[in-house]
């Protein structure tokens, strides 16, 4: 089988850490019949001072069009509003109905608290609609801006099968041998509903309810209040397996969860939809470290895998997770974020070696 | 002079902090001239079950017309939604127009990573206007609901100027000799502009035009992006002095920043307005332990500091924070939360011997 992956770098880091996504998918086993295209796409800040659009919609042509899956760097937001300007993942994760971000959070071998959790997050609506408007008040004092937040039971039903999906197949894994610091499979469904009864009460009653499908009978369901959920996922972390949220929510708790395992540089998603899938590290563009071939590459290693594991390419996935494992557990090469002094280039060539 | 206090204990664990709440303003010493009248009030969803109106008009109207401030223990939210009930606290926040909700966030004696900070966040707008509609979807897949997000330039100016002057009276303090983490004022902005720029973004220039005043000259000012700020919390906590926030982010990054210290039965919050405070306990209602004596009075006590502070009671408000951190340093009478076995009452008491 040949995949043909879109690359887009976007700004900052992701020129770094893109090229490391595509040398590990390049040095996959042969013996896994699995063979590799890639296109190189535009998109990003700099694409829009270049061309006008941060979103070129020949980027989105030839993904829908020839692409099996892609992989995302990162892109810079602006210091100040720049007319026209728009984040041009927001918009791709719209315009190619990715409708879930998949963000597996796990500590490596034998960290002191460790965590194993799946933060599943609506990727299409809620605030992210971005249908703004201002006006000035009618007392003279000001501007008024208002947003929407959008939350549809069609959304939040898909969603929350997805998550549901995620605890099973997890699940699945664990009772193949696996080990694991959970033993049960179990959903938590954040939301602010004591204040959003309708919008947060929504996305509650149809998540409990795509939930209850006998398909699920095995998994926990759970609840908690967003700022709660934010309180127990630092005081009782390993509690929780699969946690699924509207975007803004989801959005938060993912770089959350992130500082738990020490650095956003380790930590991968997924934009994911019926057919297609975009790895893409959880970290930003870091323009203070750009050009120094010190970002970690781990964070968009890892979402290669997650890229393949959504187009049923479980065993590679698993052999790309193992390398990084094992760079990780050995302690030798690690980037600065993470306390080390390797450089990107090192930390890459290190689980090259391990694949 | 005598202050009137209105006592809401609401729901839950509230009934059990805010008489402790009530003992400690009884407690303090004569030689402050500072004399109290309470007045007990209802709210909550006891209320409503038995008036159907979880925050009577009767509770605003004696809070309004015969109160200096009030004590507000907690409310419990229905697991399901409810007809006709909404939470109390959002509604008398709106009501007396308190529009700033402060939390301070300390870590005590010697801690391994001590922390200093106050959340400053917006309270009267944002989704917590709570206007929401739901309609069927056009397609025929379902329910859609919406909820506004309103940010107003007023709002967002007075709540960052309140913000410039806690950040220049907490460096009085320091300037007065008092030891703390901090050598400079620092005001950060939490906002998500990068998605929402038209209603974020009113926030951040905003804010930033308020904080440019002549009178915050020697105040830092940076900003964060929410879901960056909550990595950062959680990273480099030590970091932060003051965080200003529109009204869900604040919500957010006070549960976040509570976890850091422990327990939420550690943190107080105000509501201030012109002229009126609410202390109110970070804290839920905690149906599960409640009526068992256990629930850690500590966050309301500081609350009624609070309290105290923002209607320039300093000298009462500094003997109450005194004698909570004397009970914590000693650490012999802790609540099970902290990992004691102390009874809420012997907290109190013990704490009303430091006084
Ligand atoms: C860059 C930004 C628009 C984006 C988001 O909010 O989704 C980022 O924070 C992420 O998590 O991928
Ligand atoms: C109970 C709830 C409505 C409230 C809020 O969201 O403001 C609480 O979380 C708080 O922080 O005081």
């Amino acid at each position: 089988r040949t995949l043909r992956i879109g690359l887009i770098p976007g700004d900052g880091i992701g020129k770094e850490v893109i090229p490391a996504g595509r040398r590990i998918l390049e040095a996959l086993p042969a013996s896994l019949k699995l063979k590799f295209e890639f296109v190189d796409l535009k998109a990003g800040f700099e694409t829009f001072e270049q061309t006008g659009a941060a979103l070129p919609d020949k980027t989105v042509e030839i993904l829908k069009g020839e692409c099996d899956g892609a992989l995302f760097g990162a892109v810079s937001s602006p210091s100040k509003a720049v007319k026209g300007y728009s984040s041009p993942i927001v918009a791709l994760r719209k315009r190619l109905d990715l409708y879930a971000n998949v963000r597996p959070v796990k500590s490596v071998g034998g960290a002191r608290n460790p965590i194993d959790m799946v933060i599943v997050r609506e990727n299409t609506e809620d605030l992210y609609v971005k249908e703004e408007k201002t006006y000035d008040a009618p007392d003279g004092s000001g501007k008024i801006a208002e947003a929407v937040k959008r939350i549809s039971e069609k959304a939040s039903f898909r969603i929350a099968t997805m998550a549901g999906e995620i605890a099973l197949r997890r699940q699945k894994i664990r009772d193949s041998g696996a080990s694991s610091i959970h033993s049960s499979p179990l959903v938590t469904i954040t939301h602010k509903s004591n204040v959003l009864s309708q919008t947060d009460g929504l996305f509650r009653t149809t998540a409990r309810e795509a939930l209850g499908n006998s398909r699920f009978s095995s998994v926990g369901v759970e609840e908690q209040i967003v700022d709660s959920m934010v309180y127990k996922l630092f005081r009782q972390p390993e509690t929780y397996d699969v946690i699924v949220a509207p975007n803004l929510y989801g959005d938060i708790l993912s770089d959350g969860a992130a500082a738990l395992v020490g650095s956003l540089g380790l930590v991968p998603s997924a934009n994911v939809g019926e057919t297609f899938a975009i790895g893409e590290p959880c970290h930003g563009s870091a323009p203070d470290i750009m050009g120094q071939d010190i970002a970690n590459p781990i964070a968009t290693l890892r979402s290669a895998a997650l890229m393949l594991e959504f187009l049923k390419e479980e065993k590679a996935a698993a052999l790309i997770y193992a390398a990084v494992d094992g760079n990780l557990e050995a302690g030798k090469l690690l980037s600065p974020d993470l306390g080390g002094t390797a450089s990107t280039t090192a930390v890459v060539e290190d689980i090259l070696r391990r694949l």
